[in-house]
């Protein structure tokens, strides 16, 4: 069983496989006579030819570190954003693709102010808070046909803290 | 000056302007092997013949009730969905469309567990957190044209809890 270190979630670190949603840098607009910053349009979402955005609410079981990875998975159709509606760190997990499979999965804990989008066709873990009340919004393809690929390891990893 | 009071959000009450993206009842679908719930598609998204959906992020300036409520805003060609990236209850302010102008303003307080969707073309007011970090995710229209309307009222409103 291979041990994978949760890593602190970076936009560079995280850029083959999406985008980190977060304050970072200057707002690109200031709003509302100067009370709002807005960093504006952040997520590459693609919905595909037959699909398109919904907004959904998800309440996740939250895990404790370290953790089994035993699958990730992978939505062909489309983007797929988690957004905290906590400021508690959760966990990322991704993985190159490598011939149709998952590569070596990385792990990435997030700071408490930062969401995720999965890019299309990326593989990622399910999602995946590590306190309470593990809500989240989440903004992905609504739409007919198959939309999720599931890849089971072989032999499962361990995800921890460095 | 007249006073609005800041009343418990709810989707029914709240129904003529959007939706409330909660876990409200039982979850559309149980997924990830039993371990997180669904509450499927539950927002009314509309971004328009020339627009798309995005994703940006907001962080706005905390506010304290009593609040002078001088304007209110709409988006003619998009909803707007205004989804809290931490715990805390925040000020949502819509108003019923009078011809053109908005008529006399509602006030909801969130319950710190909700977003809200705002139809296309419903006059709401600014992003109002009551707490820091006043983070949000925000899911509008992106695209070129007009869309935003402000209205500032020729006598400011009253926002206060009850």
């Amino acid at each position: 069983m291979s041990v994978i270190l949760a890593r602190a979630l970076t936009a560079a670190a995280f850029a083959p496989f999406g985008e980190v949603l977060e304050t970072a840098g200057p707002p690109d607009k200031i709003i509302n006579r100067g009370l709002c910053g807005r960093w504006h349009d952040r997520a590459g979402l693609e919905f595909g030819s037959t699909g398109r955005a919904g907004i959904s609410v998800f309440r996740a079981t939250p895990r404790a570190l370290p953790m089994t990875l035993d699958m990730v998975e992978r939505h062909p159709e489309g983007s797929q954003a988690f957004l905290p509606m906590s400021e508690h760190p959760f966990l990322v997990v991704v993985a190159p693709d490598a011939d149709g499979v998952p590569g070596t999965p990385l792990a990435f804990l997030t700071d408490g102010a930062q969401g995720v989008n999965y890019a299309r066709g990326t593989w990622h873990g399910v999602l995946t808070p590590l306190n309470g009340p593990g809500l989240f919004a989440v903004v992905d393809r609504i739409g007919e046909g198959a939309n999720l690929e599931e890849h089971w390891f072989d032999t499962p990893h361990t995800v921890r803290l460095p």
